[in-house]
């Protein structure tokens, strides 16, 4: 209802703020019986973790160490919730005293103060992307369960400040700078990088994620279409801008002869990413997301402060320079949870 | 939780196949005092009528005729659910009959097979586009809703068979073949649509959907940002295989500083498409969605039957030749059904 | 969360005023296959028919002609949702214009006007007992889909008018005046019956619902425990104030070695109504709901009209003299929907 | 949907076992600005503290300090979820070694094992009494909330091992031994206590809640009644066997005339327990529960073991003697989760 719960059978409730002392959540609805221990889920965090984006990273070091207060005995889950806790070590809140009290641009500052009327403003308080880590740990759940199931989720980055990659290794891919599905597109996009970084500027790029092993007959009708609950989980990712399915916007152009895949065995194409009508047909799931250029810049811009006064603002902090990597294994995580929850909702039905 | 319920408070939720006897819903927290009746609910059905659509429009003939069984009284809701019904009065069953056994390509046939393990093949049952009549209903109800709030929402088609449109008049979009933001590209789609249909084939496009007077303020945080339940809402309508707020894909290819907005009065660009971090902004809300060529094509294609033995299949029935402009007023209802909702949930805040 | 749909996976949704067109509802989530037609939903709700009740029953006679409108094909359910109505046919409106502007004392109309401003008012609205016959409908496809698991649920008078009945043949309640358990109490409770009618009274009672067939490990942890979610429903019915489970409020006088079940095989006793945490241990679950009196009496009562003025009311209208019987299957109804729902979620545990 | 989640808008949802790390939960939903520390919460946590029962309470030492890791800034809330966790610093798990393979009778061990095919048998792991810690916490931050709504949640024994007190002081009642209204029933209540803990077993009694300040329209209709929500949060209490409102059973066995309540200023009676038609009526609302005598006793009892062997078992652990008074609290705890919930329902429809 708040917005802090996803999912309706498998559950990631979220809490915490950047500058305050600890985030973390509860996963509530995994079965019993799935292997788990704080180990398997640090692996994914440390992917995500503030310093692991090489070039376009943040200079704020976290060790962002989860640690599981409930829901495992004896190495596995016993079906009760998962509560974990992510402490807050390296905040550094005098930052963020100077800019308290003007809006930056392209961030959530002013919509947040529209809508509570108050508002933790350290460190973008709650609309920080630090939230995502609690993300990434129900993820890492969730992926411990479809593990279980023969699901298996990957997410990579396709294009990169406007350079798209061929991909040609995506098992590879988050071992790489940029989480790069092509070894030969890295220096480039490091150029890319480190010109915007000179400039003060920032970057995007568009992050596809797939998913192999879904059983034909996942995701529900109507509304709770599987490609519709993967919009609504990746849309809710703070720097996606667009989602897309398969052809995605490409199919908008092409005509239902070249759209449509033949149903063959084994399949010839997969232009609808692995989902008709909502429902999973047993194809690999394929889904891209756009990711904007992070509005933290050191570029001086044009705002007012919270009396609506005009102002001119320049970003401090320690910023990413670009939401990606850092942004793919949330992207992957969202995947992940929309996977088990589908997963059990199945069950329901047959 | 299986799928046929839509949002949290303002909550619409439908029944109903192709074929049965008949089709509706129910619209669930709908605040008391609101003037409705059947006719104005009827008006949004009109245009989303079987017939309504020109040159790209479906043979059947159906009059679509709402009945309200309760919730409103004496002209206005009484805040008690509102129940509605849509009889099927035109099926024609037998032109599903030879095809019964074939899984139409890019359709739920076998995937709603998979999942149910038996369904109700005439006309696509539940995932028939028909569906989409009760969507239309619970959304004009929304709407009449949303009036009293001082938030319009609009639709119109800004590309068609590749063709982009420049909008130019787009509140008078709705009156126009194709819903045509611009009288002038009328002839140029009508053009390609005779060109697609002479061939047995179909075609797709990009509509947009704009909604003003939306306050700073609506959304909820995290995972029911606004932009998360719109890209759910307009993934789940059948022929949608892309969804992206205000600049949307472009926005991956742009620096920060280009794709920010300066916070500056009057704004000087709406770049976010009126959402920051997920809450709108109090600009516009922008969204477009990617419809992809209905699947229901004349042209011989290689499926298989349900028994898994190789076919060649002609789709018959009496097809739209386009999603658009019927999906339209669908994606229009979809947007007021979050907007509704969103109202509603900010109430519980401040 | 505005009150009219019950469950979580196997939900029903309800709308419908008593003097409205008609009344109805949505089945959402009933798996595919079950056995199902309007003949065997008609068969409970002439149970709960007006004048089904003999002595106390109402004298408005209403077919209660149910109608399904989806989600049965060739006989059994498709997973789709049940979409169901009922119409009004015998609305005497006219018997409710008096009282228009006075208050009942023991009814809702001075509640529904504080919560919604505005109602209405003939013959309760929305709050009228006339609602549950939608519950009755989604009862008996609860029911059709608990017979496939084996579980069977009955209900009974076991108290009425303060007269108690020892239950002998539970089986065969469901075809005696007041629902009765024993033959041999109905005598003595037609003559309390006839003795409150004479001077215009109204009566309750004490209803018990089993559950036989219902296995071991049903129910939730924490506050979606078994026994939680019967009193949910049950005092969601509106003649309901109070509800325990196997012992109840008899147990809060016991020691814990007298109301502790000894778990041995056979068991000798089942003080806990066949739930220990929430949670069925395979015994029956027993519940009673008490029944307060109908307070619609033709005995004069002090009052105020909507303005705030003094008045007295003798309630016309063709009431029932008491909610036994009528409310029986009502109450079964909810323990079918309750344990539909329960056995389709622990299909997501294990 | 598992059972570990309370509320719609304001929601609590909890984790923890007995003898995990940590017990804990995330309440989201509850608006911005309402003044909030851990000391507030404090305060409630320490009337449920194990220790704090007097005669009746374990001996298992507990602080149960609350520490808040979110949603809380400069004092106040912000309108984000607020996590908040409880460490468990004094188990003894050894103490449950020995009957880690015996089922306890009128526990949950058996019933947690058939759900699940594994638990955390450890002092009872999941299902411990100890997990209301979280609720009381949780009810905390409701009542923070209501305070400012004028809402006063206030609950006290009205029963203890079948002796009735005659309320006469409720407000005093929190810091009376057993949370006793009356002062004077106080000695008799001790002897009982002493008389069973003599014997090495348990007991139980009624406890009920009062809430002054609900506004007349505060409820939903139909299946969310206030009466049934109320049911469900209170029978969702592990030791809680019957709920009843108002008159409750009482009820069954008069006449409509003599409990209805009539309608003037002031109010003359209360029998409805300040609820009609499930909607508040600017009464107090009354709600009683049933408490069983608590399972842990010292008596030697017929069980068997987790392979179906017959067995006597005798509960050792530090268990309290009654869940009075440590329950109270909790019941207070659940009544103000509904109360904050139905007040922000309320907003949503006028």
């Amino acid at each position: 209802m708040s917005g802090n719960t996803f999912g309706t059978v498998f559950r990631l409730t979220t809490y915490g703020e950047s500058h305050g002392p600890a985030l973390g959540g509860v996963v509530d609805g995994c079965p019993p019986g799935v292997p788990l221990d704080a180990a398997l889920i640090q692996r994914d965090l440390d992917r995500r973790r503030p310093g692991a984006g090489g070039l376009t990273g943040t200079a704020r070091k976290e060790p962002d160490a989860v640690r599981l207060l409930s829901g495992v005995f004896e190495g596995a889950t016993t079906g009760t919730p998962i509560g974990f806790v992510i402490e807050n070590t390296n905040q550094r809140s005098r930052d963020y005293e100077e800019a308290k009290n003007l809006l930056r641009p392209g961030h959530a500052d002013g919509t947040y103060l529209a809508k509570y009327g108050r508002r933790d403003y350290r460190g973008g308080g709650r609309s920080s992307g630090r939230e995502t880590a609690a993300r990434v740990a129900g993820g890492a759940m969730a992926g411990a369960f479809l593990t279980g199931c023969g699901i298996e989720v990957t997410a990579y980055t396709v294009e990169f400040g406007g350079i798209p990659a061929t991909a040609v290794d995506i098992a590879g891919a988050a071992d790489r700078p940029f989480c790069a599905p092509d070894p030969a597109i890295v220096p480039a996009w490091e150029a890319r990088a480190k010109e915007a970084m000179a400039s003060g500027d920032s970057l995007g790029g568009i992050v596809e994620i797939t998913a192999t092993g879904v059983p034909a007959g996942l995701g529900e009708p109507i509304f709770d279409k599987l490609d519709a609950r993967l919009a609504y989980a990746l849309m809710g990712v703070g720097a996606v801008k667009g989602v897309e399915i398969g052809n995605g916007f490409a199919a908008a152009r092409l005509t239902g002869s070249a759209n449509n895949d033949p149903i063959v065995t084994p399949p010839e194409s997969n232009h609808a990413g692995g989902i008709l009508g909502g429902i999973a047909n047993g194809q690999p799931i394929v889904a891209r997301a756009a990711i904007k250029p992070i509005p933290s810049i050191a570029v001086p811009q044009r705002t007012t402060d919270i009396a609506g006064n005009p102002a001119t603002i320049v970003v401090g902090g320690r910023h990413d320079r670009s939401a990606i990597p850092r942004v793919v294994p949330v992207l992957r995580a969202m995947v992940q949870l929309v996977l088990a929850d589908m997963t059990l909702l199945q069950r329901t039905v047959r």
